[in-house]
């Protein structure tokens, strides 16, 4: 397996840095083979603005996805995002490591999906969700967090931590991704050298039965009538989904 | 009332500029004061690195949380962020106006969210939720999709716009904000002109009364055990805690 890990912390002793050197090590260990774009390090920019688009499709108005699509159609994607487009396009499987910040993605990584994923390279509609560009590619979330466990339960003052990854699961899949469960290290800001060890253990672990993880269910497009509601008869099965059976009958 | 707005969108004639125009015209006609924070004109740094702290409380080591909140206690906060700052101080009530990229943030306001509701300004456990330093101050989303409201219905193939917007009314409830119900302009691309000024008309009208908005219910601290998860008897009313009531009783 191609395994690509996408990094987002800059600093080289914070325990989501030793997360991606165990995920880096293990897995070559295994025989895999391994690259790491480390973000923050390569001073990617977050930014999406009208200087992606030197040559403009429309140089009248900045429409994201209009220039995206002609950008990548005529060869012309600014040369940092096609330098992961061909790094996406060599891995099976590709590892996001990141601090939770705000119950979402540090800002240098939202910036990574909102170029990188681009309209013509990972989802060109009605090319999307299990039908998108990336299908048969695999997607991880590996996150840090300093909050306990039990904040993030389904009544924790979080939200529950699978409603707070949704909507970056289903970036993922929009654009064809298999999503494996995420791996989450909760409390390593107040964490000991112990318990952070327990964690780095644990992690590898979970990598080295990455071949045989479970993706996540997500409703494939069959199961939505036109208006993409789950068509009459269909059991939400999602964590944004299975709301449809609370009792207030929403 | 001073009113905040806080825009992420880099192309003037799109229809979020039209909005944050809106919103601008409409609550400067009604007597309120109005101060906008245009973040791609201003090239804000999205970013959060160690250039944020030339003095650092601990060189060693790069932990954001102990080095906002020292910059915060001895005045060294970086000086685009203590800018942000005053506007929020200033401010009664903050506008988000942006597009919904990936169901999120785009990463320039994702990069506003974790620089500059920094901890010791905006969260300072264990002052935070209704504790929170934004304890009094009034925000909400104001967001624009390309997708139809039907695929943000509960059963919908986006997931509930309720579950996608979770994560960030839960940030600005971490921080102490009362967040009031989103603005939400679906199918803005491919909509006419009628359409977009009839979008345009229903936020004007729900601007005029933004005074007499009701926030959103988000559970006080009381309701939580030390644990962080609700007490027992208390019953779930979040988007994101509902999911308790679930039949598989998760």
């Amino acid at each position: 397996m191609n395994i690509f890990i996408v990094y987002a912390h800059p600093e080289p002793q914070s325990f989501n840095a030793a997360m991606k050197d165990t995920a880096a090590e293990v897995l070559t260990k295994a025989g895999q083979k391994v690259r790491v774009s480390d973000l923050v390090a390569m001073e990617f920019k977050a930014v999406s603005d009208a200087n992606d688009f030197p040559r403009r499709a429309d140089p009248e108005r900045l429409v994201f996805s209009v220039e995206q699509r002609a950008a990548f159609e005529s060869g012309l994607t600014s040369p940092d995002i096609a330098e992961e487009h061909e790094k996406i396009i060599w891995a099976d499987h590709i590892i996001f490591q990141f601090p939770m910040w705000y119950y979402g993605l540090p800002a240098i990584l939202k910036g990574w999906f909102d170029r990188v994923l681009s309209e013509g390279f990972a989802h060109a509609p009605p090319r999307w969700f299990d039908d998108g560009p990336m299908a048969g590619k695999r997607a991880m979330l590996s996150l840090t967090t300093n909050g306990k466990p039990s904040g993030y339960a389904a009544d924790g003052r979080h939200g529950a931590m699978e409603v707070l990854v949704w909507p970056i699961h289903n970036a993922l899949r929009f654009c064809g991704f298999d999503v494996l469960p995420p791996f989450v290290a909760y409390d390593v800001v107040r964490g000991d050298g112990e318990r952070r060890r327990a964690i780095l253990s644990a992690y590898a672990d979970r990598l080295r039965g990455l071949a045989g993880d479970k993706p996540l269910v997500f409703h494939g497009l069959d199961d939505y009538d036109r208006d993409g509601r789950l068509k009459a008869g269909v059991e939400p099965r999602t964590a944004a989904q299975r709301m449809r059976l609370d009792k207030d009958g929403r």
